[in-house]
């Protein structure tokens, strides 16, 4: 079989048109298919069915508080401890709050425009110029908080282990910069682990902004695919051990252990940083849902429990991810026309089609009814300068749905390509 | 008997002398009883048992969103209906977010600050001055947000009918007024109904900010503790017509229907401004928590319902309030030392103790373990210029409790009388 490059333009043309025939037929068939978004599957969230049963109304006192009334505003004690497990953290330096990280960051970036951090010489709104790090591709949702907030952001190229630090290094002596994302564990889209050569040149970074903001989103830091938990060192504990002690926020949730929005979300910082930000929070909040937050320890009990849990959901996903992975073996690998990740964890498979298609290819999709990330989303301010990459997200759709989603997806990958070489 | 101001020294001495007796006899106790905060009593919380039981995971699925996972940035479509009946506004008009209406306005404000609302010139962050009108006394909360961003904060006095709307419609003519905050029911701590014509006159407000915003909080808008629901009518309806259809953010909760903290939360505002605000939101979040939403929709159902709900908590409250309202009666009604009120509705007693002996009135109580929410809190930067204002929260307390630290209360208040007045 000849790669896609090797073909002739007539062979080019006959391909082509037997793929639009394929894929007009599809077409035909009015579908709706969507990879768009990290969703868990409603197997997953039958997985979780007991927590709706799990409390009863006179028994929701735990360490003298009754988390059925106000109070509380950094989170049950036993919630504290719970997540202090799973991350490595002292239970003191863990805010247990809300049902969405997404939310604890948007907020931690507000009050950073509105009141600065610990240690900002003044609230960034009244800074000429805020700069943020992406390491790139990554997680749109990030990208558009600091956006939103009018920050200017500075692409970080991804690398297979972590963002490319000595760009990082050089960037960070920029005063103006005042932070960077980080998915330092499976990360969104690539499912790279960050090395730990990697993981250290960031607890040892010498930021020169007082108030730089390492934001270590562990989104899927108990979430493994394939194999046994990976256990990954406490980053509080690297960036206190290199003099950096409230440098870095660490945001986790059970929105993809339990349930996606009704979960539980909690930030670890410094003592010193949980302080300061709680003098803030008072005056946002008298104290988080605690009755969902009790349902989650009750169910998750502690670090033992949520892996095997974990393991189920991985069951669950295995297929899915290997659904793309097939197809993609089979249908894209011998053209030689992209790359792609296998991810051990996580939610994404990234997929890097031939330069300067990728958008191309996603409209197809979109016309015959298969919805995905939009291309470029992977990037700061939604620009992908090579037009490549593509985030797949195969946890929500049955298999049957996902495989027939996959096909689509092919032909819409090969037809564009095709188009982009010449027909 | 004698008013105090009738007595003479001596008198006054041998009075304080039977009441400091009466004083050390209870502080000999070592007791720690709380007044401080609208908390409802274990009781009250009971009342919502079937809750937590309401949901099953194969039965979370309505009107095709699926609750249990991400989605519907502004809330489930019967969540919003359920509350637009409540309060006599349209679904569309409905934002259904987090646990806490405290958490909505604070938010609401930060946009302000960061971003604007939809009709400011520039994000308040850019603004050199911003002022709130804050009639007082008033709920410390609300005035707290405003400080905390750095608002000056204009005191307007509150009347038997609510704000005193000749300073109110004075002030708005100063643009860089930029809102109000309101408890238009039952208002936190006076529990005083604002009168029809008060109401008009605030829906008729010409303020020169174009982006003037009326913080509605109708935070007792269900919450009878004597006789019948009495209805209100809808503010944004009433803006509307006023030609002021954007300049009305309306905040309920069920904290004090359900669970605090753990119940569900409502803006309401123009479909514009639920637009606007939905496209900041996005940033925030992907989704707030459905279940516990579709968890108060199954158990509250409709008007009809919750009213009937509310009525079992005025049972369990009314004791509580009589046992305040008693013990004044008694205490200090025939010596002429204080005011109160006596309300239908809401949360608090408004008890005006002699000018000037407020603070020591309550540092008198927490000596004896009995706390109150601090002299001065009802008034902008925790100053009240009379130190008169103490709010009284009886919603807690076991009526027996109660009743005991309304003794000591009550010595207090009339030992830093008899202080005042001269030994």
């Amino acid at each position: 079989m000849k790669t896609y490059s090797q073909l002739t333009v007539a062979e080019r043309q006959e391909e082509y048109a037997s793929l639009q025939q394929r894929y007009n037929d599809y077409k035909a068939l009015g579908l709706k298919l969507n990879m768009a978004r990290g969703k868990p599957g409603v197997d997953q969230l039958r997985l979780s069915a007991p927590m709706l049963h799990i409390l009863d109304v006179d028994d929701c006192i735990v360490d003298g508080i009754d988390a059925r009334n106000y109070g509380e505003l950094a989170g049950l004690p036993c919630a504290k401890n719970l997540f202090a497990e799973l991350l490595g953290t002292k239970p003191e330096e863990i805010l247990v709050g809300g049902n969405a990280s997404l939310t604890l960051m948007y907020d931690l970036m507000a009050k950073a425009m509105t009141h600065g951090l610990l240690h900002s010489p003044r609230p960034w709104s009244q800074e000429p110029v805020v700069k943020f790090l992406c390491p790139s591709p990554g997680y749109d949702r990030h990208f558009k908080i600091s956006e939103s907030f009018g920050m200017e952001l500075i692409t970080i190229p991804m690398t297979a282990t972590g963002p490319d630090m000595d760009a990082v290094e050089e960037a960070v002596k920029d005063p103006t910069v005042k932070g960077m994302w980080c998915v330092p564990k499976y990360s969104n889209p690539d499912g790279i682990l960050y090395s730990e050569e990697t993981i250290d040149r960031i607890a040892n970074l010498k930021p020169a902004a007082p108030d730089f903001a390492l934001m270590w989103d562990n989104a899927y830091c108990v979430h493994e695919i394939y194999g046994e938990f990976r256990p990954f060192r406490d980053i509080l504990t690297l960036c206190r051990e290199a003099g950096n002690p409230h440098m870095v926020y660490e945001f986790a949730s059970t929105s993809k252990i339990t349930f996606p929005g009704a979960g539980v979300a909690v930030m670890a910082a410094s003592v010193e940083n949980q302080k300061y930000i709680e003098s803030l929070l008072t005056y946002q909040s008298i104290s988080y849902d605690k009755l969902n937050q009790l349902r989650h320890v009750r169910f998750l009990k502690n670090k033992e429990t949520v892996l095997a849990l974990m393991q189920e959901h991985a069951k669950i996903l295995r297929p899915r991810f290997s659904a793309v992975l097939d197809a993609l073996d089979k249908e894209i690998a011998p053209l030689e026309i992209a790359q792609w990740t296998k991810p051990m964890g996580g939610y994404f498979v990234s997929f890097n089609a031939m330069e300067g298609t990728a958008k191309r290819a996603l409209a197809l999709c979109k016309e015959a009814g298969v919805v995905m990330t939009g291309a470029g989303a992977t990037f700061p301010y939604g620009k992908d300068p090579k037009d490549s990459n593509i985030r797949i997200a195969p946890s929500l759709p049955p298999v049957e749905e996902l495989k027939q989603a996959m096909d689509i997806f092919c032909i819409c990958v090969r037809m564009a390509a095709l188009e982009k070489l010449g027909l």
